[in-house]
């Protein structure tokens, strides 16, 4: 996948010193050689930023105090030395007013998900990023996978038939106990409203199975009812959820997501079935796509079998032989390398082929919001608001 | 488990030539040598019923025409000649009417699931039942594996810490075309209200789900909120179930039927989540037990570990050494074994300790009818009645 | 598989309290209900044998002292009562005497494996055999598995192709200590060569692994290069075995059988591979056999797939819907059924289509004296003598 | 893993366009950020080269015709501009001399494996590499495995008792048909004893398979004894070996590797069994190690749970949450992360600790030459010479 040379000059806001997920897009940028990190405001301990962007090889000058200071001294850099794109990796409540403030400077962004607090303010957002000429892409990583591409491929032809049921799954169990209590940071803001929003573990990966489930059928979720849960005294958000849903063209499901599920690590995995088969993926082993052709032989598609077997956009997303493990970063990478090619081919937005964007962020959010209405409320159906006219048409 | 040479008189209802269920109880039945097949009716069809008597080396005086016949003359018979078992193995609009006329005549009953066609069938039945001085068993087949005795005690000494998740789902792919009008004889009768009753997929394996779930977690299931549905024009019962719930002491969770998994076999699987682990059990690979202790590697229990990894109740269901596989014959035949010991206990009823009975089909019916009503209403949550008063106590 | 209601009378030799192959016999037997238990010397301990036999059902003058006495007296009695074949449940040395003196009073004999204590003494009982008129089947029982027969039946329609490998393992734990010093009864007769014969490991499963590579691959294994150990002071037979080996028609392999492969249950596996693709079984889930088109995807045929995915062979050797699972018991019904069917045939012997016989056994000793001998010996190659001719032309 | 800013400079010889080891190394170096790529001698086709250089990003003056061109004029160039590391990628034949050119000029050396041709060719090197003061680093990557760690620590530690057994198995299937003559240039080269030397798949996997489980035994192989063979008669090398072998603390095993097992892709496996348990890895799921402890429940380790259940060299191979698949690229970055770590430090060679080096060349192409000796010979059993004096005491 690398194609050229010149490499994109990228900053980060956040990912100080511990923190995982930047470290995760650092590496999987690293991947394919084509961003060099030229600036970063990583913590708003100015030692703490200091020490982080040194360890990075940065010069201390372009380590910056606060966001904004950086975006306002990269402005004045010359058109070659200064950042292209910021990559946002702080706690959620700052997604949103450091995208819009960034992509009104000029600057590409790439996002960690959520796009921003509430739906209004990813209404906002989306407003700022129609306008802007720049790319907005966020880190919806597991759409990345090269078997999610495929799957998607094949509900879309019409290997499995007329979609009928979606059952998707995230069963975490690290917020078991009070790991927040006993001192993990990434705990500790998740369950805080005023940086996390609304929604603790329907946020955190309930729109990842959601946006995998949308992804993948090729059709949105329009009406759920949903059951939410928090399982200590001390949490302020819930930990668990899952609901019933019914998508626009007949199919209907099941999403469960959940924090508590004890002992679990990260299985997400979606199952499709339609008049024709099924299909399995599952996140623990990304590499293969289990079909249950009807009255058939269960057969298993691996990622290195290449074409005709697997279509071109999965066969484009990998890049070992056959039997090589490739996994979380890779397919992070996949969307840092769409995410290249846009801004090599001068883009002017909002959004790089392959790679998630705003209306995601915007599905995301109304996911979110109306999973906790319904939860609250009394009626059995709360339909999921349709925003698309507030974003971009389609942005795959 | 073989404990006495005397074997058991066995008369069916149903089963004649091509019915599975009805091979599956007589190999479940041999499998121990403690019954022994001495009459039947087999099929209304007097010439397949002579048939079938024939190739099962009855004498054709011992095969009946009718069950009502079958009841009068064995009752004649001296008594260690007659039968003392009847299986009923009929369509379910048969099984209460059967059960009834059999216990009444001092035979004890093995029934085919579910014990009558709607609620207040089962509420009469269980009256019978209960006055009867005989043994009524229900075909839970599933709650006759070893690893399933084994989840059951370590939720309930609190293996796992405090219950709070239970997922269930028993999704199966035969109904996703219309094998009942290619001629399928098990589906054309499961399709007809008057014989299978209200309930399609979630009668016919909702229930399974349904009872396995409360079993493990020891809680009965007090609200649900469901979502039906029917895939082809032609059906006229669902085929399809999926349920939030929640449970007596706190846990919440999920209950997944479908027959239109196309391409899924028969993977019944729980899984259950308390604030010290998790445990998994899959049905097509009965003799693992996966057990994830929170923040220790997941652990494999297999059933040929014996005590003291396995608790009394499991290990006494198990026949052979680690990693010879046992399946679902020898979990029928458990329930059999069950059912024979208390025979030559001389039990007086209702209940065989260690199988199912008539408080299994009372909450199973009303699990049928709550979610369809519940479907079919405006309601998010609607209560399962509890009946428990008119059945036994407790029938384990 | 029932066929007819006539019963086959059968009496034991060995198997008294707590043996647990005898116990799988007479589970296998009751199965399809075609064995009717009439006679046994269950132990020279006359009361453990009275004490057996009741528990069984059997009448106390039918329970003898020794086995001689037994087929003196049942030969004595009237055609309708007497046995008909004897199943022989003991330690080895006494398999051989055992078989040809039931085979020449008469009686049709299942015996367990091995055929005798060594070649020259399965030699003579081959003669026995082949003038007998009596069937003689030998209980491996892997060779029952439905999906053993469907590979069998794939490698000689030539789905995989010209075969090119064979890697056969069986690696089992038990004797990872030191069972028999700890009063482990199936450990201490197996450790002692006048009972168990010059074979540990490599006669009690090394024989499973190659009557079934041989048994799939459709050619004789011609040269084997032998590596045997012995991991206890205390052993005085080898508890590990692993082997080089060439086939007859130019395939190669690797055969492994351990009993000190600490943690290991029971999984005896077989793959193969020709220049068209591999095939996989492994016994501890017995109902998927893993195919592996070459540049294809791989498929799982599991065992309810039926005609035409199956072959006849395979199909008629299962019971159940797809999705319930099948296990030992079930493969050595199997193995019971075709007997039944042989002696319902009036087969004159040797040999009942469908179950492994005298050249089965010819087979095995041979291979278990080449593989010591070879260990033992300087030679990097030893050849299996080829005794075909002093048994059965074709037994299958 | 990242430690400081400084980038490595580093150099490629081989590797141009359709190059997959090269762009795994590619990878795996700008994984964590430490590399920076300098300069190439890509191809020896100059337009091949000058395009492979330009789409690196390279100028066009630091790609070089020949590697002995970049050898000498990178090292007129400043020292804070020349090339640090040069990455050696080509095929076989060219691996020894380019190296030791290199170590004599000044560089280190990441080579790809075998280090030689041969035996005697690997010893030169040896002495060059002894005498360098400079790196020399070998790729086998599997080496670079998070749980590859932890299950040599959990041998080394006595977890698992007394070593008995090693199995160790590396089947593929991408060699079964001919695909050197259509045109597969890896397959071509690998199959040319002039490029490749005297092993085709013994040297090609058959070493991987070999130093995976003296690193993981911790105990050399001493005895071989093999058979190997060759499936195509247009195939020069072999394709297929096994051996059975002798280890020097008493284990015993089996080593099978294989590339024309029709279907498999890259499923390299290792099991070791001691007197108080066994250990299982497949490389194709790598972050579970599944630990079997003698007569108590089989355990599955997995990557993500961290200290005190993964000791501190498999943790800090670790980079992502549980859950999250790591896979090939980034176990080849674990090696360029501790080359990077090893250069920081000023090492004065020839090892970087934790990253396999000559001594690692020297057993392997040891145990090339003797497989294939006792393969062509008579005696059952071939000591593999052992040429530690030779080599660095021990390089890890």
């Amino acid at each position: 996948m690398i194609a050229a040379g010149r490499k994109i000059r990228m900053g980060f806001v956040g990912g100080g010193e511990g923190a995982f997920i930047a470290q995760a897009h650092r590496q999987a940028a690293g991947l394919d050689g084509r961003f060099e990190l030229v600036c970063g405001a990583f913590s708003r301990d100015a030692h703490n930023n200091q020490r982080s962007g040194a360890a990075l090889g940065l010069p201390a000058q372009r380590c910056y105090d606060a966001w904004q200071d950086m975006l306002t001294a990269e402005q004045t850099l010359p058109a070659d030395q200064r950042m292209e794109l910021l990559v946002i990796v702080t706690p959620n409540h700052l997604h949103a007013p450091i995208a819009s403030a960034a992509l009104s400077a000029g600057f590409h962004v790439f996002s960690e998900k959520p796009a921003a607090l509430n739906l209004a303010q990813v209404q906002d957002l989306a407003r700022v990023v129609n306008n802007s000429q720049r790319i907005y892409a966020l880190a919806h990583t597991y759409l990345g996978y090269a078997m999610v591409w495929q799957a998607r491929e094949m509900v879309a032809s019409g290997e499995i038939g007329r979609l009928r049921k979606v059952l998707v799954e995230y069963p975490q169990g690290w917020l078991s106990s009070d790991v927040a209590g006993e001192g993990n940071k990434q705990a500790g803001w998740r369950d805080n409203p005023e940086q996390s929003g609304i929604g603790g573990c329907i946020g955190d990966i309930g729109t990842h199975a959601f946006s995998l489930a949308e992804f993948v059928a090729g059709q949105p979720i329009q009406f759920i009812s949903a059951m939410l849960g928090s399982h200590l005294s001390s949490r302020q958000l819930d930990d668990d959820a899952s609901m019933l849903f019914k998508m626009a063209d007949g199919a209907s499901g099941v999403l469960i997501a959940s924090q508590v599920c004890a002992g679990e690590e990260n299985p997400l995995k979606i199952r499709l079935y339609g008049d024709k088969g099924g299909l399995e993926w599952r996140q623990e082993e990304p590499a293969s796509l289990i079909h249950r052709p009807l009255n058939e032989p269960m057969r298993v598609l691996r990622s290195g079998l290449g074409q005709p077997w697997l279509c071109a956009n999965a066969t484009r997303r990998m890049r070992l032989p056959a039997g090589h493990p490739e996994g979380y970063l890779e397919a992070m990478a996949n969307l840092y390398g769409d995410l290249a090619q846009a801004i090599f081919n001068d883009a002017s937005g909002p959004d790089a082929p392959g790679v998630p964007g705003i209306a995601t962020g915007l599905r995301g959010m109304a996911f979110i919001e109306t999973a906790i209405a319904n939860h609250c409320g009394e009626a059995k159906w709360t339909a999921i608001p349709d925003l698309a006219n507030g974003a971009t048409a389609n942005e795959r």
